[in-house]
């Protein structure tokens, strides 16, 4: 399968920042094959006339809870603990297999509609999220969220740790790598060090990845160093987690030493601006992240705290915040939100993905520059940060396949998903 | 001309935060006629099946500069003096009304197909503006900016001020107050005694409201207390400047003694969430004026500045940024957020809309409830703040008439909008 973009504005995520105005581009099979401004020669099974659109990489969602889209807004007003307690964890202790495909199915949909191309996900229930991310056509890193809450355990039997070696067995690498299985430690405060020192063994003898909650709020990051004498980025570096790529959602209260380790073990962090403050978490150090050299990359978090799983909005909110909490406009550029969202969330995942260039693969997105909120175009990286919507996505290709265009869904049934959620997945767990 | 709207869930904006499914709402020329559950007798010229969609008022952005929209995004990336004086002075030179004309409808396409039937709008070439926006069907306050930087001041001869003149004479109370004019002193720092006290005069006399910039940036507002030894909105009440109904855009580094002030006479703030964060400016201390009886309402500024006009997002924004910067997620609710931006604005202007109920205006906004972003509703005042966006608008009605319906606008010619911007003003202003 080859396919030819033409006609559009190509946003190709280059450390040149390069903006190419009348670009062309081409897929073969899942890779980009060429970039440039003359139309190739050679014929095409498909050519898309881009309208004059801008092109860009398809967006890398760093952290969700996919299947938690049926709890949106479930709880919203009330504290964090009375919210968790008395409205997220009854029902999360209701979900089944059924309902958790027509949750993350509807997240997909929502994701796929505003430029989401590969996501990193926390839950339960992951073999179903694999399948439907399989069916999506996107891509995925899939960690199996797991807690520890005695000194009775066995690797072998915990019923998370063998989950996660049966999700490896069957996905890890997945048809070249479409989904990934990390490892999961879901938080400090939620588990104990012998899961640690197990997982961490285990990520670094079958080379996966680990995907973990790190000082969300100050009462974790607090906690913490009263149980261990150390942050949580440092209890967790003495037992090894960090010695394979590894992303560290929030990261709100981490410390100038656990950014120096973080930039030193390679560990990305994961910014969720719009739930950090939904749930009154705080805000991120990005900028200062940054500095010290820590791989920085973006996520919306579940949409039960966030309630939305575009990404355009937390590009802009990552750039706003650090502006204006700091009273610095030039805190956090449009172009520093964007590698965010795209080339550091593919470092962050191991990925090769977040950039327009030859030999990476085909995850490109389409947005319609001709929106009344789109014009005029003097600078296209501050209006795809500051102006853009996900709604403005008209087209989506993952893995060298068109998904999804003009509010058409080529690999879901959205009305079947809506009926599932309607019929199914929320009489189950609200009923 | 009468309207029923039948087959939707109406957010009514009232004091018991209702909620009513299966509501039926009819309209009679410019006004809400009823409203309730029961599908009224009689006949209708028109009637609107919601398709089971969230209904509610259209929104009140508060404080707009509608023809700056062609510079949306000119010259981000530059601190704020560098900004102002190389980028935004320079091209502001070169407006002429034929430009003004096109800015100012193409901002009016992207506020109306995000839910707002009524601005602020605050600028220059304000006759033009009036126009267009009586074309388009909104409601605007409008303001002359007006600056003084000389003692030779003569309100008689005063270019601003003979532009006020006659701009109340030819558009105050327009069309059943479709247009009203405000008195508008651009800030304390850029004007002088003169002019506050003059224009404070004649707002009373025309019984005009008032449109100022305030407290924007901590330099403004500490450099205010140097030259006066008072802040901006104590030192402008000494020249009587409040005592008309008024707007104080921004707010961003205003007192306790400030908001005691402004309680007492009636000042509205504006809260412009984006547009602070992207400038540095801060962050406003809206719960505070809030609890000290300050009416607080809601705005996205000039799109220069923010880059949109969607005040879906600065709803969203102005409850997050106020629960994440003080560590608390119950700082400022859904629909908190939802007040400010309707019932509140509406107020702030002196206007009889933002809320669903008999004898008010007919501003309605119509959200498509079944779009992936919206699914599930466990709280219509939760979806409609943390979760839609501006294009989950459907249908806007303004005044009694529907003027946009599902990405069609009936008064406003989009594609002879953009032919215009890109043809006449962005040549003109930066060819």
């Amino acid at each position: 399968m080859s396919t030819l973009i033409y006609n559009c504005t190509a946003v190709l995520m280059d450390e040149a920042h390069t903006v190419l105005p009348g670009a062309c581009v081409t897929v073969e099979g899942r890779k980009i094959s060429s970039v440039g401004t003359a139309r190739p020669d050679g014929s095409f099974d498909e050519t898309v006339d881009a309208g004059g659109g801008i092109l860009m990489p398809g967006l890398v969602n760093a952290h969700t809870h996919i299947p938690m889209t049926l709890m949106r807004g479930y709880g919203d007003g009330h504290a964090l603990q009375e919210w968790l307690n008395d409205y997220i964890f009854p029902v999360e202790a209701k979900l089944d297999d059924r309902a958790v495909r027509a949750g993350s199915d509807l997240a997909l949909c929502e994701l796929i509609a505003s430029g989401v191309t590969t996501i990193a996900d926390m839950y339960m229930f992951c073999d179903t999220i694999a399948q439907e991310v399989v069916a999506s056509g996107i891509n995925a890193n899939i960690a199996r969220g797991t807690t520890l809450f005695t000194d009775n355990f066995d690797f072998k039997t915990y019923p998370a740790c063998v989950e996660l070696r049966e999700l490896v067995d069957r996905w890890h690498g997945y048809q070249d790598g479409q989904i990934l299985i990390d490892a999961c430690i879901h938080g400090e405060y939620t588990s104990r060090p012998a899961l640690w020192e197990a997982l961490a063994q285990y990520a670094a003898d079958r080379k996966l990845g680990m995907h973990i909650h790190v000082s969300e709020t100050k009462t974790e990051h607090e906690e913490c160093k009263g149980r261990w004498g150390a942050t949580p980025i440092q209890t967790l570096d003495r037992y090894g987690v960090w010695d394979v790529r590894a992303i560290a959602a929030h990261c709100v209260w981490t410390t100038p030493e656990d950014w120096a380790l973080m930039a030193e073990k390679g560990v990305s962090a994961v910014h969720n601006p719009a739930s950090n403050l939904k749930l009154g978490s705080g805000v991120a150090p990005v900028v200062e992240m940054r500095q010290a050299g820590v791989n920085v990359c973006l996520g919306t978090d579940g949409v039960s705290s966030n309630n939305s799983h575009d990404l355009f909005e937390d590009m802009k909110l990552a750039a706003l915040l650090q502006a204006g909490t700091r009273c610095d406009p030039l805190a956090l550029s449009a172009w520093d939100a964007l590698e965010m969202a795209t080339v550091d969330g593919a470092r962050a995942l191991g990925r090769n993905t977040g950039r327009i260039e030859a030999g990476r693969d085909a995850d490109l997105i389409l947005l319609d520059a001709s929106a009344p909120n789109l014009i005029p175009c003097h600078n296209a990286a501050s209006n795809l940060v500051y102006a853009a919507h996900g709604s403005n996505v008209t087209m989506n290709m993952a893995r060298g396949q068109v998904i999804y265009k003009n509010g058409e869904f080529f690999t879901i049934d959205l009305e079947r998903v809506k009926r599932e959620v309607a019929e199914y997945a929320l009489p189950r767990l609200f009923g």
